[in-house]
């Protein structure tokens, strides 16, 4: 089933979703307007509105509310996304290109902070206090994750502990907000919408340790980038953490620097591929996805909580 | 009579802010919070900060909840710089090295990002849905006008009336909110501050007019950068536009590009300081002052209000 044919009965909501996202990046200066118009027609999997309104649905559902709340989420996703390509260097993006590349770095780094602002603009139609510093202590986590990645490239030293704690801040918690403030902002109870914080920090890790796998194993059409890309920018991902327990994985993978031709990163990739990296990162990831699944425990049975259900099971066998 | 000793009154205060905005920045990441409190260690006037506890004075004064106003928009104000510094390669910012300099634009993006967040995280101590409101319009007025910035360098056809509009969004409004949001989180009444906001806006304005003649009037020991900077960075200020207005001059000011050399812009200022464009940008910035002593008239007497008063004075006064 397609991902978006599991939360068909939200069609609607979406699609105002959709809207509301252009319309709030309207802006009195058209190349700001353009950048991050570029971004949103980029596509994506538009994830966290899905998973904000999901868990809206354990309260008292208000689309009218929740949008803005949905809305947030996506922009500050885009955000980052927009700044991690000026630290990337990255030229494309889902097959096009940058903000970045299309304009250039102060352009992207300033798209990113009005998206951020916009976000931040959406999120105060939410009067719940508590709503607010989940959202900021996010963004903190968020920022110091952004640091940590910079500094740890091209750091072979680094272990398990370093990539997790990494993903956690880049991608895990935001989805994880997503889910709690969902809940949290329709005025469901405590313990529902903490057990929705764990599931989407489960989710997330599983879909990042996902995505890390899928830079080694899918075409780069499939990427809309070179594969290997993320090892070339000096990104140590899970694969190449296990692949490294191999001495002579370890040995291929120390010389790979950012000049590195790509004959010799497809030798690389091949390297991790053929040992046991691959199978073992996706166990791990497979392990958070049940973890995932057991905090739906904690809900009421019904529709939403098996759309979750669907939705993590997705994420746990994507091949894109 | 300078300028600590007009709000000496609030010297406690203030120091707990400054103490306050070092405890902010600590990061489990060393690198982003070295960054961060070099920033804060470059000094500044924190005269957001004294605005914020001015203000407050009119309505119910509490220390320890109206700090966190101030830290965070303080924290917004340094957020910004370092971004600022990014988009015009600025090398020293009052005399130091920026974090752009010292460190890549990568890190100091995130620095300034790692501010946004941390200055949201103080801010949700404010339960006014009102005041966020105003904090995040705020922001994305001020990204607005960056952007604008970028795009209207070296573009010798703009008028009076984009300079206002950009250097509106560049400092008076985050001046402004500064005045109002003290105001308001101290549960002020509205026109006290309504009128506080047109006060900071007032200010705000005269401020950066009297910057933009300082970045021709001053040494380069005092600015701590080279006399001149902005307009070789292609930013056309108040004092360029009303030089423009000399045919001479005009042309002089044409051939100012990124390359220019010391000798070159040493003539171009000498031919700005020479045409009647320093006085009449003086007028329009007394004009505001002007403007800004008369939005006090709303506010109540005392010393709170002389204090303003007294700040504003010193402002369209002052020499560095």
């Amino acid at each position: 089933m397609k991902l978006k044919m599991m939360y068909s009965f939200l069609k609607a909501d979406i699609d105002l979703i959709e809207k509301e996202l252009e319309a709030a990046i309207e802006s009195q200066s058209p190349l700001l307007q353009e950048a991050s118009l570029q971004l949103i027609h980029a596509g994506g999997k538009r994830i966290r509105p899905v998973f904000v309104l999901l868990a809206a649905k354990f309260g008292d559902y208000d689309i009218h509310k929740i949008k803005n709340v949905a809305v947030a989420l996506e922009l500050i996703h885009m955000a980052s996304l927009v700044h991690d390509d000026v630290i990337d260097d990255a030229e494309m993006r889902r097959g096009k290109p940058t903000v970045k590349s299309q304009w250039d770095n102060r352009i992207a780094m300033y798209t990113g902070d009005y998206m951020f602002a916009r976000a931040l603009e959406y999120m105060t139609v939410i009067e719940n206090p508590q709503a607010h510093k989940i959202l900021s202590d996010t963004m903190v986590e968020v920022c110091v994750g952004e640091i940590q990645q910079i500094k740890d490239k091209y750091h072979y030293g680094q272990n398990l502990r370093d990539y997790l704690r990494r993903i956690k801040r880049k991608t895990a918690i935001l989805i994880a907000a997503s889910c709690q403030l969902g809940a949290l902002a329709s005025g469901a109870k405590e313990n529902i919408h903490k057990a929705l914080y764990q599931f989407g920090y489960n989710v997330g890790m599983s879909f990042q340790i996902t995505d890390d796998i899928l830079d080694f194993t899918a075409t780069s059409e499939v990427l809309g980038k070179p594969a290997g890309s993320d090892l070339l920018q000096g990104n140590i991902t899970l694969p190449v953490l296990y692949g490294m327990e191999n001495k002579e994985v370890h040995e291929r993978v120390m010389k790979v620097h950012e000049g590195t031709k790509e004959e010799a990163m497809t030798e690389v990739i091949q390297a991790i591929k053929a040992s046991n990296a691959i199978e073992q990162s996706h166990e791990l990831s497979q392990r958070y996805l049940q973890k995932a699944l057991s905090n739906l425990d904690e809900l009421p049975n019904g529709r939403t909580k098996k759309t979750l259900r669907d939705i993590a099971l997705y994420i746990g066998r994507r091949k894109f």
